[in-house]
């Protein structure tokens, strides 16, 4: 396994690899790497002949008071993790590296990137797409895969790749959680004892709202109502938002329509704040 | 030579010729080509194994009330001149397949963008840049082709290439002139006979600028105003700005600094909108 900090050299090894005919695939991260990330370098592994993973905690991407310097980082474990999942190339530049003095060039997502998550953490998309961009411009991959953990980053990537016309394809891997159903977070090492023991609560509550679908329920403001209720149980969280939305736009609907809807919640445990969503099939007989 | 009108088949005719180890030039144009156009495919010519040419009157690049309706076209004509210039692929798709419905995505420059034709023309280098992206990863090129002639696009697009890590070549070609010295733009279309008459006025303006910074004139304010008063003497015309500038930042200077100052005028003929620039070589002694 190669491990390289410098965009040049990463890019004309990428130009290399390319022209000798192999697929590249990319898995992006911002590390301290738990089984959702390996899980997506698997995904790679098996669809490509050189795997890159990129490790880089992205400060475009946080806003001011969020929580970049505190972002949990261990790059000797991130390594080891990487080439056990089948890494060939970790691509971890630093930040001077990717954003030199006089960068002023942004790629930016309008509708569908300006609530919930973009509504919360404003430019956080900005960030998000532009790193993005240029981690795609750097390591040149067929196929790069990403996580529906975060569904609404998967949501702004995927159409960045159409509007922009990125001959890449996305791959989207699910969702890996603990056996409580917690989803796998870096962020979970934020949490206390009593926090980590109410945080399941969040899938319970989805799965709440996938159960309610299949039974029928169209409105949403019902399927909210009752997450928000099964959410409100952990006496150590406040709601930052429950949302229903179309995956496709990812605006709000009023009621839920075929093929698929997306409930999405973020809470925050203290300075933790964990998001998770679920995919519900919505069939066309209500 | 070949037209292709759409996306897809142009992206992977350009993946076909890259894995074939051919170099790629892209010459981006809006099409009715005079000599400037021809001298960029010559330049692309040169240098590269296949030019593709993409003629696109870009919607997004035009704001409200400007001349998107009536903006010049001939494609027949450019057609002819293409590939007498060398063209291998013209790339002329229509605006429903460059932005789809549910287009969301822009790549947006930052400072440097908003002053002189960004102030005058709000959005229009969001559109320039975004367009810009989206043909060079539908052509693939190893070299893009600019004209000086657009000196603020010229320089938010050699940004947008460094900032989101294009590995593209930026190849900038001097400004075609008349005998009499007016810059060839498509837009020279609406002049009518007597604002043609004066328009040459517009570089003798710029030589001003040069002669008194050959003769040692440092300071910008000096500079502006003796090109305003060779400016006034066109009668039919206003001035919109005329701006010394770094070329490095485009922002605006005080005084004259080596290497390179930049002297930018546009102005206005009745529904002609007409702009100009020169670089001029600042020795360090004064």
């Amino acid at each position: 396994m190669e491990i390289i900090r410098s965009a040049g050299e990463m890019q004309s090894h990428a130009e290399k690899i390319r022209s000798s005919g192999k697929r590249i695939g990319v898995v992006p991260t911002m590390g301290y790497f738990h089984e959702g990330h390996t899980s997506l370098i698997r995904i790679a592994r098996e669809r490509c002949d050189v795997v890159v993973t990129t490790i880089f905690v992205n400060p475009a991407q946080f806003g001011t008071g969020e929580d970049f310097e505190q972002y949990p980082r261990d790059f000797e474990r991130d390594k080891a993790l990487a080439e056990e999942g089948g890494t060939d190339v970790i691509f971890a530049p630093d930040a001077e590296e990717m954003y030199p003095p006089g960068f002023g060039t942004f790629v930016v997502p309008e509708d569908g990137a300006s609530i919930l998550e973009g509504q919360v953490r404003p430019s956080h998309f900005r960030g998000v797409v532009t790193v993005v961009v240029k981690l795609f411009h750097l390591t040149k991959p067929h196929i790069a895969v990403f996580g529906q953990k975060d569904a609404q980053q998967v949501f702004v990537v995927r159409r960045m790749i159409r509007d922009l016309n990125f001959d890449i394809d996305l791959v989207v891997a699910p969702t890996i959680r603990e056996q409580d159903g917690l989803a796998k977070s870096s962020r979970n090492l934020y949490l206390t004892a009593a926090e980590r023991a109410e945080a399941p609560l969040l899938y319970q509550a989805l799965k709440e709202a996938e159960s309610l679908a299949a039974l029928g329920e169209r409105k949403a403001e019902k399927i909210r109502a009752a997450v928000s209720e099964v959410l409100q149980r952990a006496k150590l969280a406040t709601a930052d938002y429950v949302a229903v939305v179309d995956p496709e736009t990812f605006r709000e609907v009023g009621e839920l329509h075929p093929p698929l809807a997306l409930v999405a919640v973020a809470v925050r445990f203290g300075s933790a704040r964990l998001i998770d969503n679920i995919l519900i099939s919505v069939s066309s007989k209500g």
